[in-house]
């Protein structure tokens, strides 16, 4: 698919077929997301994949914005090395955009996939790590459940003139 | 080109010829940007587009990682309205995301851009804040230099199977 029709038909989807999700397309995310810039090319992601069913359900259980989780064949956790930053306050954004990557990545196969928030909210966050059993320097930025779309909303045009300025505010 | 080859692609371009950047191709990128995910639909984006050479050059004085910008045709400051956030924490991620759609559509337009930090630096926020006359609810994440490339960096393999842990740590 391409570039520009990807970003532009990208849609959070949180229904999913039963049809699994190959390992071939969870590699060629995860190989998306290692390709978003980083500060200083720290890189600082891990991807924790998340097929087991109980696990799956713990997540929906934890986060009360990822119901979708437990029905989801497949999620790819998001989490930063926050040892590996060389600058305080950088690996959320390295990792937004590793994570930008993988939506745009499952949009090109005809996946479907949506960000569910895990940092910055404490509890979310330590649940996941006691959940993953994360050491306490990795932190999980969010979940992204994946699967074959069971819903397919159409693109959305939101192109807002008024969010630009010219020079000068 | 393709979603998956402008993905892996992509890289920080830091050179660029002295030819202009059209308005539409500034304008496809701003459309990627507003298509990005944002936490609860907020979209709290606001971009500023400077193509005043003592702006640019004023912007390369206050961030040390910037000096690319005061010799780019043009630059996309990210910011947020912060007063959109309708949780505290957000929205650097959201503007993350929007920056990563910007990179993505200049590398398939052939443009070249780099992602040059303002935000979590106070002292950079501060001063683009007071350079692009910005009120305090309105924060720049990043200042995006854009024009066609003067180098052209062979894609690299980042992919890492360290980095990729099957259902825990």
């Amino acid at each position: 698919m391409d570039a520009t029709e990807a970003i532009l038909s990208r849609r959070s989807i949180r229904k999913y077929d039963k049809e699994p999700v190959s390992d071939g397309d969870v590699e060629a995310l995860l190989n998306a997301a290692m390709h978003a810039p980083s500060a200083v090319n720290e890189r600082p992601w891990h991807f924790v994949v998340i097929k087991d069913r109980k696990t799956l359900e713990a997540i929906s259980q934890i986060s009360p914005t990822a119901p979708m989780v437990k029905y989801a064949p497949i999620a790819i956790v998001v989490c930063a090395d926050t040892t590996l930053e060389k600058f305080p306050g950088l690996w959320p954004l390295d990792c937004a955009a590793a994570t930008e990557n993988i939506l745009l990545a499952a949009t090109a196969r005809r996946l479907g996939a949506v960000w569910t928030a895990v940092y910055p909210f404490d509890e979310r966050v330590e649940g996941v790590q006691k959940l993953l059993g994360l050491p306490a320097h990795i932190v999980p930025l969010c979940v992204v459940p994946v699967g074959h779309p069971a819903e397919t909303p159409a693109p959305v045009d939101r192109f807002d003139r008024a969010c630009i300025h010219q020079e000068a505010w």
